[in-house]
């Protein structure tokens, strides 16, 4: 079983030796140690995992071992241990693509965790989440009901102790309220090339514009619309010959590319946020 | 010796038949032949490419004799014969490497045309154009001489009998009046991935971004900066590991990519302008 | 409803006239017409489809009426019409992941074919077959009876009327008696950038290998193993990271891409074979 | 000034720490540390590089210090220092885009190395050389001289005391001899998408396959032509439009792509060998 440290913390002498040298004399094998410095910040990123199968702290003090060195070097740190599956809830509206991938992906053993739910604002996704095996909540949203029916959707999220939301193409706007409870654990994909075409309509857009290439994008949600920490983009050149209806044809592929990779990434804890940007461990 | 001709008009039966049997009842033998309908508009879209060598119509007589048949279809269309090159101007601040690079390609057969002129407002280009024996003339700009400078070249343009001008990485902006006299006969690079950072110093607002793809845009100059029709577009994937410097560095290939391109198909006549935006026919 | 003819013969004036101009005198309205000239080898290729509304000729006529001037040309030609949906069957091994993202794809109505049949040499892919309501037959191969298994899929086919083969990843080799009854009907995937890797796993081929990019190519299948004409070839960027297992993985997503595309043009009609290559109107 | 560590051993628990520790008990400040394991072959690489501002073992004992340390983990490990600029020799024979590219990238800061030394069989070179101020010196081979003219140009290199040879589209194959004396230390490109289309007029063999993307190889040159560890490869998609002649002409800024990163690694010690194989700090 293998443990993950996330740090972040200002630049300087010893980090990567002290981290490393803390999980050595404990007995454990590091398997995986990636680093990062932001020159123009001097902020200094880690990413270690390591196996825990001689380690000779017992899991549960871990993080109080850890701590005294946290503090001698101003960490912000994150302590994952990745027998335990992140729950996942999947958002959706239509269409249904990205949700169907999502299911694809897990279900064929690529992303390791548990789909625990789906909520949708349409009844379009209840077969394809009775065919996985998934439950399905249907909960409709208008102007009026949006604040009372977020509050049901965060009563049902805490009580199946969700930790990762997945926005599949939801086009709800939630809440800052909403968005405040689960921070740097909202996965959105935004069907352009962020940050431009934000909003509605976004191949529309592009149509419009003439643009020759298209793109998808995911990013953390924040209260901002479409603005949060970019995870991952993709791309892919159209023509003068693609409708709108081609480029939506053509995005869903790059939406679910950007998307199963930044919820894959999230998983195995490769992901660290600042300055509302993102460091990717990959 | 070829000819092209480039028609666009409302969709109706019959457009395609009558040009190409136009060309061939005067005994031309097309080598190209593309079309595209916007089905949005309702727009044909045409260009024919055909061999002069037993054409029975003098090339100075075409005009006239595709004239009935273009008011019949009601087309816009442009006559062009690739024996009469077109003598392009290339403006460019700093850096150089669009340049170097347009030059190197010309040397090397891969842009036909004439290179007849290089215009900036730094010393810097003047030891290259000398070394590829193109004619070099300085003309820096301030806020208040600007429009007196854009004279000066406005009149050297003329005298040199220039028909393309193509903006390497020139930083700046045109005036109206400059623009108006060269319609879709300037081709701009810009450093970014449009429309998303228009304007000022777009890796610096890239990497403040933390975009994942960082891109290039040739399109032609309209009086709004940044806004003209866009011609080609190249993307690049970074990572949290890349300083500004890396996205200019790795951003210079992809401006590169995206002019060079955009005057080749300018120099092929493979480009028609709509709706500010471009049907290329590659 | 629109036909298509599809047209190569030895290049010589006057053909695009001539075509166009039938449909036009025979008041068909041209909505795409693209043409090509292999120059090396002074063969000419066109693809015109027209909208039947007011043509003036019969459907079961059209192809006498346009032998003569097939003839006049020495046209090898092809007529098809849309409202004729090709029957297809999909022949699956494992993994599943292309089969998955064909029926997805067709149920969300961008593949425009009746899938009639899956056939497997293992059971897997029943419960996929029944949760998209296609016929499925087992029908399991070894050294041995291969001959006569696949004379019951012969009948197999004919009885169910297929006139396309997909191999979704199908890992028995045809035989020739086999190959010879699809003559371009049969699109399999390869799971490399052929003609590199071809033949057994060629993920474990490309790792061994070293290679930074690894691929995906879809292609007629012919007699000869992995050597039919490309259709389409899709590829990734991998690193020293990425294990046998992430390139499988990555490869997936490669291996989709190119098929379905593959099987889209094929459906639209787009590809002309010739040469043991392809030309794709797209 | 910045001190490189690269280090290859069998896998084991501790290399970090150790290492890292190393470099901070001598007051040595990392400012990059990647690791890599090959879990197939349980193979531990990995790349340190600190600043030497406030190390407290002088430049030239650091190799003695760290030799214990080596021997303990039975490490393969080289030590760079970056104020010692790598002296490369380019061949070359024709087309020259690559030797320009090279050159223009110098000149403009993005290699850092001095390019010492153009060698060519032609002399095409010749002015380029003289332009951008590098010494030029023309060595034709023929069958019977071949030999020989090897001799004379390791005489060259030994004088010019030159440590990176970089052949950027040279046509002529290097004796086992040759190679021998320069193992890691040659890099060539080669314009195919490798191990397709190996050996002559790989362009050629492309077109007639009919493949849908093209590419280049940069890789270090062993005894076995095309063979030795891949470090670059870059694609572009082609159709059948395309000639020959365009694939060259494509494929040239593929060749240039793949050949300056490989080079520019191998400048800032990012590249292991091991298996015939590459890992890239990257």
């Amino acid at each position: 079983m293998h443990a993950i440290i996330l740090i972040s913390c200002p630049d300087q002498k010893g980090i990567t030796a002290t981290v490393t040298g803390f999980i050595y004399q404990h007995n454990g094998n590091i398997v995986h140690a990636d680093q990062h410095i932001d020159e123009q910040n001097d902020i200094f990123f880690m990413r270690v995992e390591w196996a825990l199968g001689h380690f000779d702290i017992e899991k549960e003090k871990i993080a109080d071992a850890f701590k005294p060195l946290a503090e001698q070097f101003s960490m912000r740190w994150e302590l994952y241990f990745l027998d335990q599956p992140v729950r996942a809830a999947i958002f959706v509206s239509r269409p249904l693509h990205c949700l169907y991938d999502l299911l694809y992906r897990h279900q064929y053993g690529h992303l390791a965790c548990e789909i625990a739910l789906i909520i949708s604002n349409h009844s379009d996704a209840q077969p394809i989440a009775q065919q996985f095996g998934v439950r399905f909540v249907k909960i409709p949203k208008t102007g009026e009901n949006k604040v009372s029916q977020e509050e049901n959707e965060l009563l049902i999220l805490k009580q199946a102790k969700i930790d990762l939301i997945i926005l599949a193409r939801y086009h709800q706007i939630l809440t800052r309220n909403f968005v405040e409870q689960y921070p740097n654990k909202i996965i959105n994909v935004h069907h352009s090339f962020l940050p431009a075409f934000a909003g509605q309509n976004p191949y529309a857009q592009a149509y419009e514009k003439g643009v020759k290439i298209i793109g998808a994008t995911s990013h953390y949600v924040i209260e901002e619309l479409d603005a949060g920490p970019i995870i991952e983009q993709s791309t892919a050149r159209i023509s003068h010959r693609d409708s709108i209806e081609d480029l939506r044809r053509k995005g869903e592929d790059l939406e679910k590319a950007a998307l199963h990779r930044a919820v894959r990434w999230h998983l195995e804890r490769k992901i660290l946020c600042y300055n509302n940007k993102t460091v990717i461990f990959d």
